[in-house]
């Protein structure tokens, strides 16, 4: 029996995961509600170890709470200026990598590692599994976002301790992903790192062995544009 | 302007999203290099923190290899099975857990910790975005995969030390999904450690908060019967 999509099912899928950027300029249009609890769903149907499902979703509408959210990143950040070269410290600070004030909605998604009980299927000997799964709801989250017209971008550069304390997050609790979210001009069609000259994207070729590390596949030719006819810079390896 | 998917692709993303299984039962039939290509371009596509594209897959098609690996699993399988109580020990044991020698190809998702150097955009302070980074490209694999008719199931319970030993990772490299891929005879439309009675899905609601931990969102309502009208026993929450 073929489990299959149709054609066109199978190209909106791959359209949703070629398409999707990391997003950082934001319309101020709201989200309605009813497309927020889409996204929610979808990411409450990752994958999870033992079905842990360990995730929370912290929905960041209040400007003051923002705030310090942003000067939280405002000093991660400034430290991680100094981290960069001469050359590559004067394009790091022209990179916009947040956009928690500008956005309609900011989310904070974390996992609950103590859900369950101290032992959970699948993640006796990789403890590190239930982090893994809430990065799965994340990334549901994103790709749904996409085919809404939502632009997802994750923001990183800030202090776990800082979104702890802000948002009073329990010690059992780890923040996985803080996200800004809302509708924007349009998706680029390649990574804003990438058409600002941070880095290229890698030939995928070379990174794919068999059976052994550093061992070419032997029977395998793997071609972006064999594999996707119609390839265009979106999907181009 | 509406970046906004047509009404049947995003229901197609949805569908992906709602009827991916994490699969242990697999029919033999080989899966065509074409359908593998094009799971890792999906792969390689996944967002990365700084685009560090931090990936490699390795294709393990020898069944010495499989065979080495599946010993790693019996082993921490006997070692888990101990960890939990009397009946739901003897549930455990009954659980099909993994797909390794008679899924047609296993795939092994591994971390890179050093590309590109030490200093990484977005990685200053939260280090362990790169192993995010490389589940999000399983993900993306998982649901390219569900699209295509290919079931995926991710073994957790086998100890890194060992995949390490017997794939030849070095170092730097951390191991972090092993995968078998496979034609099956179905996708169940539920969990199957939901089916079974391990665990139920959460209810979404009282997971949501907004502006602080454990506050309610005030303005939301967020019903998965309301938000996919048509929704069945595959997305019910």
């Amino acid at each position: 029996m073929d489990q299959a999509f149709s054609p066109p099912e199978r190209a909106a899928v791959y359209r949703a995961i070629f398409e999707r950027r990391d997003c950082r300029h934001f319309l101020p249009d709201p989200l309605p509600d009813d497309a927020i609890a889409r996204l929610l769903v979808a990411a409450h149907h990752a994958p999870s170890v033992g079905f842990m499902q360990p995730w929370n979703f912290l929905l960041i509408r209040s400007q003051a709470v923002r705030l310090e959210i942003r000067q939280a990143f405002d000093r991660a950040n400034t430290q991680a200026a100094q981290l960069f070269p001469e050359a590559r410290g004067e394009l790091y600070g022209r990179l916009k990598l947040e956009g928690i004030l500008e956005s309609p909605l900011n989310l904070c998604v974390t996992c609950d590692r103590s859900r369950h009980g101290p032992v959970v299927l699948g993640r006796t000997v990789q403890p590190e599994m239930d982090l893994y799964s809430t990065v799965c709801a994340v990334q549901n989250l994103w790709l749904a976002a996409r085919a809404e017209g939502i632009g997802v971008g994750w923001v990183s550069i800030i202090d776990p301790c800082d979104l702890r304390t802000i948002l009073g997050i329990p010690e059992a609790v780890v923040p996985i992903a803080y996200l800004c979210l809302g509708r924007v001009a349009d998706f680029a069609p390649t990574p804003e790192l990438q058409s600002l000259g941070w880095l290229d994207r890698i030939d995928l070729r070379p990174l794919v062995y068999e059976d052994h590390w550093g061992r070419p596949p032997t029977s395998f030719i793997l071609d972006a544009t064999a594999v996707f006819p119609s390839a265009n810079s979106k999907t181009a390896t």
